[in-house]
C-alpha cells in the first residue's frame, strides 16, 4: 500500500504539473459500453456478469469508454479543451502472469478537443516527466511510435474496406505474440488480399521516417504528423526517449492516429504505457465526434521494472511520537498527552494497553518512531513527562504544555 | 472529484496523525465473505452476481470481512496490535435516496488487538479529530453510545439463546425505522417471550449511564465499559460530544461489546459513520479471535451535512502559469518554456492550439491561473518571454532562463 500511495502520488503530482483535472467513472459499467467488434484482447477478457435486474453489466477493463460518454454528456456545458486525468482500478477476466494481474490500476491522461499533433506531444511529455521523477532514466525505457494513419494510407492504396481498418490494427498488434502466418492468414479472413498483407507487412518493419517517407510519399497525413511530432519532440526535450516505429499500432479498435508505446529497452517487460488519438470514438456512442488523445499507464509492469532496475522506493512507516502511559491509572493522562500532540498535528501511536517496556521499545522500532514518551506517575504528579529521542537516546523531562 | 479528493485527504491525514496504516481490499470477492444469517439490510442489499467460471461473486458492501480475512491470513507475521485504515469503495443493490448512493466510499479504521476500551476511545477520538479538522462542531454533530452487552445482559435474564443474539440486534436496529409492534412481532419469531420483549424495550429507551446502573445492576460488564470509556472520553477532550443511548445496537451482526454512532443533532440525517467492538469476527471465517473494533465513515452524508451548515469548501482549480505561443511556429518555443517551469515543479496549463488572445484570457481566468506567460517573436529572438501577473495586471519581460 505504501509503495501504491508512492506511485500514484507521483502520477497525481505529474497531472498536476500539467494542469489536467482528475475525474474518475463508474467501477462497474453496462456491458454495452465495451462491446467492439472488432476482436480486441480487452474485450474477450471483459469482466462481465448479468445482475440482480438482469442487466449485463461489466468490471470495467479500461476508463476511455467511460470518459467518451462523460464528454457525451456534459456536451456545451463544458470548454474544450479538457485535459483530464484519472487513476482508477480496471479488471480482466484471464489468467494472471507478470506484470499482468486481474485487477489493477492505470493512470489515464486525455486532451479533449485539441486536434494538432502537439496534444500527444505534450501526453508522453507527461510520461517522460513522470519517469525521471521516479528515477527512470531514456536509457531505462523508450517510446515507440507510429501513426494508424500509416495503415490508413496502405490499405486504402489496396481498396481494403474502412471498417476493416479497427480490425485489421487489432490483428497486427499481435505481432510478435503469435507467429506470421497465423497472422497473415486473419487478415485474408478480413479480406485482404495476399498482396496488400505482403506490402503491409513491409510496410510495418520500417523503422525509420525516412524510410517511411520513401515508402508512401510525402504528402500524406501520416508523414506531416510523425514529423511534427518528433520536432515538438525535441523542443519539449525528451527526443532521446523515442522512436519511429511502423509496427507499433496498439491492440485498441479506437485509435485513429499517432499511437505509441513505452517499453523497457532490455526488452524483458510487457508494454509499460500505451496511448494515441482516438478522434472518432464520440460517435460510436452517439455523440458528435471531437478530436481528443490519451494514454493508460499500468501500476503492475512499471513496479516489475522499477524492481529490475532497484530502484523501489524505501517506504516504512513513520510515526512521530510513541505515547505511553507507564501503569494502567496513567491511561488517560496518555490519552490527553497524545490529544495535545494531534493537536498539534503530530503523528502519535498512543498504547492503548498496559504493556512492559521492552515490548514498547520494540513496537517503536518497528514503527520507526522518532520519540518515546512515557507517562510516568511521580512526572505526571508534576505535570511533567519524560521524553526519548530513540535516535540518540537522549533523555528529558518536560512540562506537558511545552511539548512541541 | 475536487470535492471528494479533499474529504479522502482529511480522512487520510487524521489516520496518519493517529499512526494508523493503510490497507486496501479487493473490490470484488467471494459472496461467501458476506453470507451471515442475521437477517441484515446490508446482507439483503448485497450487489453480487455469478462470474464467468460459475463462481458467486459480489462487489464489498462494506470492508471489515476482507480486513477479519487478512488478519487471519497473515497470522503470526503481524505483530498486534494492528491499526489500520481503509478508503475504500462500497456498493449496494437498492434504490438511491439522499445520503444513500450504490456506489460509495468508506473511511474505515480498525484495531486489531487490542481488548480493552481504550481502543474504542481512541477511534471516537480520530472521528472527533476529523469533524473538527472540516469545521464541525460538537453543537452539529454527537455520538450515541451503547454496549451490546447491555443487550446481552437482558437477553441472558430471559435465557434467550446466544445464536439468536445477533438477529435480535438486527431487529431492534429498525426500531427508528419500522413501527414498534412489527418489531414486536420479529422479536416474536426469533423465540423471545412477551415479557422479556416489554423488557428489552424498556432497557433500549434508557438514555442515562445512571439509569442503567439501576435497572441492571452494578456488576457487569455492560456498566463497566461505558463508565471506562466515558471516562477516558473526558482524558482524550471530546466528553461533550458524546452521550449514552441504549438504542444504539447498529445493524450488523458482528459487534459484541461497544457500539456507537455519529449523529447530526438537527435530526435531519441518516447516520453519519458507526462503529464497535467485535472480538468474535475471526472465529466466524475459521481463524482464532482476536480483539477488535472498527468504525465505518460514508462519504454520502457527510457531505450532506457539510452542505447544510454551509461548510463546503471552495475548490477551484488552481494552476499557477497558462502558457501560449503568439503564433503557430512558436509552439515549439512554448513548449520548451512550459518544460522549463514544470521542470520547477511549477504547474503549467499550456495552450495547445493557435488561438485568439481573448480566448486565452477566458481559459487563465477560468482556471485561476496566477501567470500568463506569451512567446512572442520578436521577445523569442531575444530569448525573452512576456509575463502578466493575473491579479494584479502588472506585465514584464523576462529572459526565459531566469522565470522561476
Amino acid at each position: 500500500m505504501r509503495l501504491r500511495n508512492w506511485l500514484f502520488h507521483n502520477f497525481r503530482e505529474v497531472s498536476r504539473i500539467f494542469g489536467f483535472e482528475e475525474v474518475d467513472f463508474p467501477v462497474l459499467e453496462s456491458e454495452a459500453l465495451f462491446v467492439r467488434k472488432a476482436g480486441e484482447e480487452i474485450r474477450d477478457q471483459l469482466y462481465c456478469f448479468e445482475d440482480r435486474g438482469n442487466r449485463r453489466v461489466a468490471l470495467r477493463p479500461e476508463l476511455t469508454p467511460s470518459l467518451a460518454r462523460l464528454v457525451i454528456q456534459k456536451g456545451k456545458s463544458v470548454s474544450l479543451p479538457l485535459k483530464w486525468f484519472a487513476v482508477g482500478q480496471c479488471w480482466r477476466y484471464e489468467r494472471m502472469t507478470r506484470g499482468r494481474r486481474r485487477e489493477h490500476y492505470q493512470w489515464n491522461m486525455d486532451i479533449i478537443g485539441v486536434p494538432e499533433v502537439t496534444a500527444e506531444a505534450e501526453l508522453i511529455s507527461s510520461i517522460v516527466t513522470f519517469f525521471k521523477k521516479i528515477g527512470i532514466t531514456a536509457s531505462d525505457v523508450g517510446f515507440k511510435i507510429s501513426s494508424r494513419k500509416v495503415l490508413q494510407e496502405v490499405l486504402g492504396s489496396y481498396s481494403v474496406p474502412e471498417n476493416s481498418f479497427g480490425k485489421v490494427c487489432v490483428i497486427i498488434d499481435k505481432l510478435e505474440k503469435i507467429p506470421v502466418d497465423e497472422i497473415k492468414k486473419e487478415l485474408k479472413l478480413v479480406g485482404m488480399s495476399e498482396v496488400a498483407i505482403e506490402e503491409l507487412l513491409q510496410v510495418l518493419s520500417i523503422k525509420s521516417l525516412e524510410k517511411l517517407e520513401e515508402v508512401l510519399g510525402g504528402g500524406g497525413e501520416a508523414i506531416s504528423d510523425l514529423k511534427r511530432l518528433f520536432f515538438l519532440a525535441e523542443k519539449f526535450g525528451y527526443s532521446d526517449w523515442i522512436q519511429f516505429d511502423a509496427s507499433i499500432v496498439r491492440g485498441l479498435a479506437y485509435y485513429t492516429g499517432i499511437v505509441f508505446e513505452g517499453f523497457d529497452r532490455e526488452g524483458k517487460l510487457r508494454a509499460i504505457c500505451g496511448g494515441g488519438r482516438y478522434d472518432k470514438l464520440l460517435s460510436t456512442f452517439g455523440g458528435d465526434d471531437i478530436p481528443a488523445c490519451g494514454f493508460g499507464f499500468g501500476d503492475a509492469v512499471i513496479v516489475e521494472l522499477l524492481k529490475e532496475r532497484g530502484l523501489l522506493p524505501e517506504l516504512s512507516q513513520q510515526v512521530e511520537n510513541i505515547v505511553c502511559a507507564l501503569d494502567q491509572d496513567l491511561q488517560g493522562a496518555a490519552a490527553s498527552v497524545a490529544t495535545k500532540l494531534r493537536e498539534k498535528g503530530q503523528t502519535v501511536d498512543l498504547v492503548l494497553e498496559g504493556k512492559p517496556l521492552k515490548w514498547v521499545f520494540k513496537r517503536a522500532a518497528r514503527i520507526n518512531a522518532q520519540r518515546l514518551i512515557l507517562v510516568g506517575s511521580s512526572e505526571w504528579q508534576k505535570g511533567m513527562v519524560s521524553v526519548k529521542i530513540l535516535s540518540s537516546g537522549e533523555q528529558y523531562e518536560v512540562e506537558v504544555g511545552k511539548l512541541e
